[in-house]
């Protein structure tokens, strides 16, 4: 069975989604990311993964993968009938892996990583600064489309619908777009987004820093 | 033919040693990523790609890629023949996903995307204090390789040479890590990445903030 190291709220809320979506049974393990312990047996979550960071996914044969945009791809391919990503061939492909690294890289390490670690005013002028040209992009997207790769759910809309929610805690009202919200929306309203945030928000409840 | 816009010894750097790699000719437009303005013709490079960042890829068929990970990886897909990604399908392809997302979103957005915007020592303190903990994973994992996928050059390298090269401007000595500047001097011998870098190297003199 498939084994997800993660902490809850973070970007392995992405995986989660995935893998709900998918209808994969999945072991999950609670890694608290500021101690570094994971929480099961209190070993050393650096030995799982020297990054230290969630996610990290254990494939059935032990071997682990780290990298949302890695990791969400894996769990899609598992899966291929129920295209939550388009096929290896299919031009929408690397639009997937278009939005996978935007919302990785522009979105959470550009502009929420900071908040999350940084609390000084100073640290936090230039991403705050940013974040509106950079959201700008998925608001002018969506503003005609449901989903951010073709006509269906796919991991990128796992991603950026954890991304999303991260924002207001960051500062950041999400109201000033009205089709990131009507977004947003519509993601929360499917069965399995649901489910996976409520099991990560009953989690966060019980994780002090 | 394929179209990319760059701006010289930016991350756009890895596009063109996959494309000189891969021995496919194309077009090169030098975008100024600081006035936003194509150099060729003087026009509006946001009107190329809103993003306003490089690098943008023109496919064939005049649709405008962007990300790194996602132009990385069409161009490798373009010459399966020469292994500048493995297969689909095969399971280093996620590992090829997963470093090229580590150095897009760790190396690059975490790291040295500060370093090129924030010029003050509060906004920097904190990247810097991460970027050792960043470097010894693809130190470590390069002290018995030659390559970071498999036993041949990916695109994944391209991605990473670029990263290592902005490094020593960026105030990081990667001697810090001989398997880094051992495997950095590996890739400079290669003469498409020399190419690539000398002819950027060249440009980078011709453009001036
Ligand atoms: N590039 C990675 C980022 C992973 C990451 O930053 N995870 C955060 C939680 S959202 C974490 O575990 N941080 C702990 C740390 O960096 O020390 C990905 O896309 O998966
Ligand atoms: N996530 C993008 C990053 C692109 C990027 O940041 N490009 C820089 C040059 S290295 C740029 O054009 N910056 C201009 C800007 O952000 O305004 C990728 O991996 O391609």
């Amino acid at each position: 069975m498939l084994q997800l190291y993660f902490f809850p709220m973070a970007c392995s809320l992405a995986s989660r989604i995935a893998l709900t979506e998918a209808g994969i049974e999945a072991r999950y393990h609670l890694a608290h990311i500021w101690t570094k312990k994971v929480v099961d047996d209190g070993s050393d979550f650096r030995s799982v993964s020297p990054k230290g960071a969630v996610p990290v996914l254990i494939l059935e044969n032990g071997e682990r993968l780290t990298e949302s945009a890695a990791v969400l791809q894996y769990i899609a391919d598992l899966k291929p009938e129920l295209g939550l990503a388009p096929r290896p061939g299919d031009p929408d492909r690397y639009r997937l892996q278009e939005w996978l690294s935007f919302i990785g890289a522009e979105i959470h390490k550009a502009f929420l990583f900071p908040t999350f670690w940084y609390k000084d005013d100073a640290s936090l002028a230039k991403p705050r600064a940013r974040i509106g040209q950079t959201l700008s992009v998925p608001a002018t997207h969506l503003a005609d489309r449901e989903f951010l790769v073709g006509d269906r759910f796919t991991v990128a809309d796992a991603h950026l619908t954890w991304a999303l929610l991260l924002l207001r805690p960051a500062g950041v009202d999400i109201a000033q777009w009205p089709s990131l919200s009507a977004y947003l929306e519509r993601m929360q309203a499917r069965p399995a987004v649901r489910e996976a945030i409520a099991t990560e928000m009953a989690l966060r409840k019980t994780v002090t820093a």
